[in-house]
């Protein structure tokens, strides 16, 4: 034994780092009063959810960009994924970061605001302006917590519904979503097929699998292991599980990307040094990415309604309400779809993709399909993916066509 | 708003149980006195670690089945992996279960004691029995904790080199083990060609990946977010963080199997019941059996000791020792070599096996190599795959031969 204990330097680890650049109070402003534009439902107005319970007031916070034109039908509607909002295409008023899918939507992009009008609302259940349990309870007043009812893809998409009535638009050029996007897309289809002209459900599925349910239910776990989460009374307290609500973000984050994306982004290489540091500090690059992912997703997004969303992706599963085949979800459908899928998708592989397409075909519905090969993982539906634009694209002109709207230029 | 807090089942969530069959007082016992033979290693024959510290005292906790023969050649050591002991083919003298390799080793078994001397080692840095951060730091009276020093898989391999001495073995007929195990028998090779006959090298690799870094960095993440690992000196306060190790190895169990196993074994199907409960109860079974496997390890296995193995692991990369070129490992190596994947292991894929049977073609090395079909993903090196057998009795038959061993029932 020669001075073990003084020359290790394992005693050197961290733990997640609890940055707090972004002052949570400007997170928990946003939850009830939100800059966005605000649709408020009263007590004669409430949402029917799947759980039985009637939901009463409740706001839809939402963006959108570009005019509505004179007969209502250049409008799309953007539907975010698990951690999105509705600031689509503009800065983040928590982070000032660019909007997130700003590669798809904008002056010049495939969906482009000087032709649609483009709608991305935030989902119920959600922490940035629509009612979810992060917002303050009337019956109460303190935020709802696990007292928020359970919430399901179709609850989102019922609230969308409501919101697309209030602006007064009957049929939706387009519904546009990837992921849990994807799926609010295709419960649209399935909901109010005459609603909908053209559908891109990009990177999703017609339900979760138990792979996925069980990512899921390892990030909740993650959460509710935090004390801080103090079954979801935290907000009473003034604090949050940050700690446990990193550790999730960080596993759903592996998923998101693909074993080839991270070998290329970070293989084995060091993060600031080239001998390790026999520690635990964070040695690899890939290391301190992940820390980091952890960490700032934290300042932006309510414990909760991880915890809520995350439960209503795994309750998703269209076939279910239709006795199990598929295929009757969509009977009769006029509505266009277009499927696109990543190669490198292991959370929403091709095969999830396939069996959609199957059962349209089955149902003589118009769909096209497109697998992209990329090794960017499930992330590639927001990454710069020049093909996923080019599809896009030629699939909204081909649609827009048939809608009888002015193309580009014209 | 009609009735919604009332209704809510939402309320009803439970966190990662805390069961508590096991006393944790069986588990701390066995990490001192374990319920195995033991090998001490005295002040004068410290283990030399990679990191630059020579550990004395140090003791190696170690089982053994059937007899060694009179010309000791007929030993073979079995290498665990990850979160595996020294009790291969016994019952665990703190759960009370099987021994986790009867499947392969055990009388008509591939490894038969009836025929081989076989030996397994719980690692350094283990908790049961061998020295590793749950054992008492002489210098102090108290658990090290994070005064241990970082370990890694040559170290490993160096402690069971000097048990092999002890045991009066020059050189081992095979060593064979799966996974971290897997990583051993390649150390082996590479560090004491001399010393190993025959390799049977299972769902492993000769690095670890960034997604499988990424993993592990996840479960470390897990446990030090618990306020109860408190920095490493939970043992002080006998106390122990078994939220954020349940949530590790839920995270670690998910990359163990594969999407399709999930599928066959789960699919969507709940718990005790047919309809949701709207709640964050576990409503499907493979909410469950996770939060089983959480609740479960954390009775048998000690925080730290996941911490440092899992550092090991991820340190571990042969080809950094021999200027990046996998091949200079094995020059001139007389070993013969048996390399197996699995088609659904994604954590150890077969392209991290066919890397390593071109580095020993490139080496001139007698190398056989199968991948076994299987839905079972990584675990399948535990599970009952007769391919597997098969492929191990001959393998181990031809070298037993080349060897001069008596065949069974010879």
């Amino acid at each position: 034994m020669t001075g073990l204990t003084s020359k290790s330097k394992a005693a050197k680890s961290k733990a997640v780092p609890s940055r707090r650049t972004i002052q949570p109070e400007e997170r928990s402003h946003e939850v009830d009063h939100p800059s966005s534009q605000l649709a408020m439902f009263g007590a004669d107005q409430p949402l029917r959810l799947d759980c039985g319970v009637d939901l009463a007031p409740f706001q839809i916070a939402y963006q959108t960009y570009g005019e509505l034109n004179a007969d209502k039908s250049n409008a799309i509607l953007v539907c975010h994924a698990l951690t999105g909002d509705q600031h689509v295409a503009n800065p983040h008023p928590v982070t000032g970061k660019p909007g997130w899918w700003e590669t798809l939507v904008g002056p010049g992009r495939p969906l482009d605001p000087a032709r649609y009008f483009i709608i991305c609302s935030n989902v119920i259940g959600g922490c940035m302006g629509s009612t979810g349990p992060a917002s303050i309870n009337p019956a109460t007043g303190k935020a709802f917590g696990l007292d928020f009812p359970i919430i399901t893809v179709p609850d989102m998409v019922r609230a969308q519904a409501m919101l697309i009535d209030r602006l007064g638009i009957d049929t939706l050029f387009a519904v546009v979503g990837g992921s849990m996007g994807g799926m609010q897309v295709l419960q649209w289809t399935a909901a109010y097929p005459q609603r909908v002209f053209a559908a891109l459900a990009i990177a999703c599925a017609t339900r979760h699998s138990a792979q996925n349910i069980a990512f899921h239910e390892l990030g909740r776990q993650a959460v509710m292991a935090d004390p801080d989460w103090d079954h979801g009374r935290y907000a009473e307290k003034g604090i949050h599980p940050h700690r446990g609500l990193a550790v999730a973000r960080m596993a759903a984050h592996i998923t998101y990307l693909s074993d080839a994306a991270l070998h290329r982004k970070f293989g084995r290489r060091m993060q600031d040094r080239e001998l390790p540091t026999f520690s635990f500090d964070a040695d690899f690059q890939v290391e301190s990415y992940l820390r980091y992912q952890g960490s700032s997703f934290v300042e932006r997004f309510d414990a909760n309604s991880y915890l809520y969303l995350t439960r209503a992706m795994d309750y998703f599963d269209i076939a279910a309400d239709h006795n199990g085949v598929l295929a009757k979800a969509f009977t009769g459908i006029k509505t266009r779809f277009c499927v696109v899928s990543f190669t490198s998708d292991w959370l929403f592989p091709t095969s999830e993709s396939r069996a959609l397409v199957h059962a349209l075909n089955a149902s003589n519905a118009r769909v096209s399909f497109a697998e992209i090969e990329t090794d960017k993982g499930h992330d590639a539906f927001l990454l710069d993916v020049p093909e996923f634009f080019e599809i896009a694209s030629a699939f909204l002109d081909s649609a827009g066509h048939a809608r009888g709207l002015t193309a580009r230029g014209e």
